[in-house]
């Protein structure tokens, strides 16, 4: 990695790989938590990653490349300590434990799409751009839907 | 974990064995960057996330408990993510994806803190909620100067 293009590149590849691993973590997630919202809430999380992933699909066709992952050992942990929520936690605790280390997943890529996004608009990747931007809005969404399930259902 | 309040404890927990592991880490990728306002943004955030060490001590004393770590994934995995960045970036590459790996960091702090909050809200931790709420609004800053310093120099 030497250019701007290079790390946008890798970064690219690594977010590939986290959510392809989410897409199979999520449905998980959900089948472990007592909550039918957060149930439902994740459920419904987990068909918009599938879309996600195929935006990102075309998000590496708009750069004439095929679509790769790149191991990413960010996304690798913070799976590893939802799993690890699931077999150590029951009842209040589960429920509320599970909904943070998702918003902390959620809170990760926004992160990762926001430098993604202003990156394009730099290397002038127009569609590139605005394919991100479309992923950074729904995971905003996501986000906020999982605040206010916290706040009006799981901690109360 | 069966209540909120075991939730709440080993979410501490977690985030006081990661607040440690990044005074460690910091410094180092404040050693590794080539600019100089990044490397000096990061020096002044690894003394501020020292003093963030000293306030959860206070949040563990205000609950009547000795402050303690857990093995937190999640940091190990964002702190790994920074740590390949090293190896494998150079010249502008090196900057922007380190810049972006931190603010990943950030973000993820921020999830955690956003939810100790809340749940020390709702468990009537008045202490802890006020100390709770100083590192958030710590760390929403120090995510805030990194996205101005991408924008304003380093992604351009």
């Amino acid at each position: 990695m030497k250019t701007l293009k290079d790390a946008f590149n890798h970064t690219l590849q690594d977010i590939y790989y986290a959510e392809n691993q989410l897409v199979k973590a999520i449905p998980k997630t959900a089948k472990a938590v007592g909550s039918q919202t957060l149930k439902k809430a994740l459920s419904d999380h987990a068909k918009e990653t599938k879309t996600q992933v195929e935006i990102l699909d075309k998000v590496f066709q708009s750069l004439g490349e095929k679509p790769s992952g790149e191991k990413c050992d960010a996304i690798e942990g913070l799976i590893k300590e939802t799993e690890s929520i699931i077999e150590e936690a029951s009842g209040t605790a589960l429920d509320a434990a599970v909904l943070a280390a998702c918003q902390a997943i959620e809170h990760y890529e926004i992160a990762r799409y926001g430098s993604l996004r202003e990156w394009a608009k730099t290397l002038k990747l127009a569609e590139a751009h605005d394919l991100i931007g479309q992923i950074l809005d729904q995971e905003k969404a996501a986000n906020s839907k999982l605040t206010n399930l916290a706040v009006e259902e799981i901690n109360a």
